[in-house]
């Protein structure tokens, strides 16, 4: 099998259930009934009262699964009973996908599309889509989708500019309404700093941090690494694609520079997609004509 | 399934046959047949009237499938007979295993050892262990174990030095002796120069290169690239866990300054491990913790 032209999408759905473990088995036992479906996580939290879900495989398996699970959710999930302190507006809150290999944002931002008409269609549920594939910038940021939450936006959907992006002007009795989107890998990427003055960490921060004029997919900030007594530049990644970890790195080394502090070392919290790492391997090696197939085990 | 967990070993063992597709065909069916193993290439060459196959697995079929491969070779190929520009004393010539992932060197080592016990006792074929599973430092090149060739080999093999690590004394009639061992995957990697004078490539190799006090695995020359009319350090890697890609490049890059000239580029001509490139990721990335478990697709 030529495992290399392999597709390798990701969905993260997150669903307004976080105590009911029977709830919770039941919608993730809808996505591991798909074929060809892996999943990676299922992360209840009681206090948000939400439960995030994550699974892998190629884009038709794994939007087969993500509706299958809204559909139990908006069976098992009465938003008219619930409460948590995350914000959200549906039994199925928000399903984001996000390429991981072999797969362009398109064909994510179509995924999101074919999905987000599938749930208006056959479970009667408003949805919007976000990020990626937003129709209007109004509706890029989640945070503005979601205004209001649930009980604001039952009575608010009925006004054009919150009409859903597919289905009926009206949220579903029990399930409210969904956001599906298309979305980039986040890297939570760290960068620890020679210094015990967090005021360095900041002014770095703010030189690489979109909103100050830094770099476009880059959320940062200066924070405090107590127990090392070292400043660190804490960073979100948000598309690695469009700004490449090793950018990031060595404009926070001449940044620190400039204050006469090192760069001691970077930290990758949590998963990071294998092409940001070749990516940097062929920036320092400065590759030429490099190829994924070139790494052994893309063959096997 | 934790395909984290898997182990891969590759082996390319080189058989005596370059020019009967029939025979050629039967010696591969025999690794094919065997569940577990993932055939990668096999390059028959017809003036050196050899064969090298490719293959990856578990460490227990890749062993399997080689032996079946050996056994079949010494049914269909004879020594006697045998003519061709390569060295080489027997019908199934060489067989090298190499550790691909989550394998040590030590396990290829013990998996050499055997294979060449198993091919000793039950095909009654003399057996030499090389590279890194070699018993002396006389045997620890290729090209040593397979002084004289087979037709020499056939009358020195009486005497204690050349004496077999496994099995008689004596040659198989027609299939002669096969070198069995363990090494690592060899990158072939040339870094290119701002510079038509070959003479400063030359230099650089070697700086580099183990034989004139430079990295221990490091094998390298100045070339000429023609149609560039740039100088090319070539260089062959042969354990980049020892040796890694990151500091021949930089060495080269400081050797280079020296002539005021630039590192233009590298490149990797053909595979190498994703280890490799993930090392280079850490080096210059000053990754603190990193653990390979940290890539996304490592995980499914």
């Amino acid at each position: 099998m030529d495992i290399a032209a392999e597709k390798i999408v990701e969905c993260v759905p997150n669903f307004s259930e976080g105590r009911r473990q029977e709830v919770i088995d039941s919608i993730v036992a809808e996505v591991t009934k798909v074929a060809g479906v892996t999943l990676l996580g299922v992360k209840p939290d009681a206090s948000h009262n939400r439960v995030v879900v994550t699974f892998v495989g190629e884009p038709q398996p794994v939007k087969q699964a993500a509706f299958n699970a809204c559909a139990k959710a908006s069976e098992l999930i009465d938003m008219e009973q619930h409460k948590g302190e995350h914000p959200r507006i549906g039994a199925t809150d928000v399903i984001p996908f996000i390429p991981v290999k072999n797969v362009t944002m398109e064909e994510c931002v179509q995924l999101a599309n074919e999905l987000g008409e599938e749930i208006a269609q056959k479970l009667n549920i408003p949805v919007y889509l976000y990020e990626e594939a937003a129709k209007t910038p109004a509706r890029k940021r989640l945070p503005d989708v979601r205004k209001g939450e649930y009980e604001g936006l039952k009575h608010e959907i009925t006004k054009p500019e919150r009409h859903p992006d597919f289905g009926p002007a009206k949220m579903h009795p029990t399930a409210g309404a969904t956001v599906v989107g298309a979305r980039q890998f986040l890297i939570a990427y760290n960068i620890n700093l020679s210094t015990s003055d967090v005021s360095i960490a900041k002014k770095i921060a703010n030189a690489i941090r979109e909103v100050k004029g830094g770099y476009k997919y880059v959320r940062a900030m200066g924070v405090m690494l107590e127990d090392r007594n070292i400043a660190q530049v804490s960073i979100n990644m948000v598309d690695y694609t469009g700004t490449p970890l090793h950018r990031v790195f060595e404009t926070v080394k001449f940044e620190a520079e400039r204050y006469g502090v090192n760069v001691i070392g970077s930290e990758i919290i949590g998963l990071t997609p294998l092409q940001a790492l070749l990516d940097a391997a062929e920036y320092y090696l400065r590759l030429e004509n490099f190829d994924r197939k070139q790494v052994f085990e893309e063959n096997i």
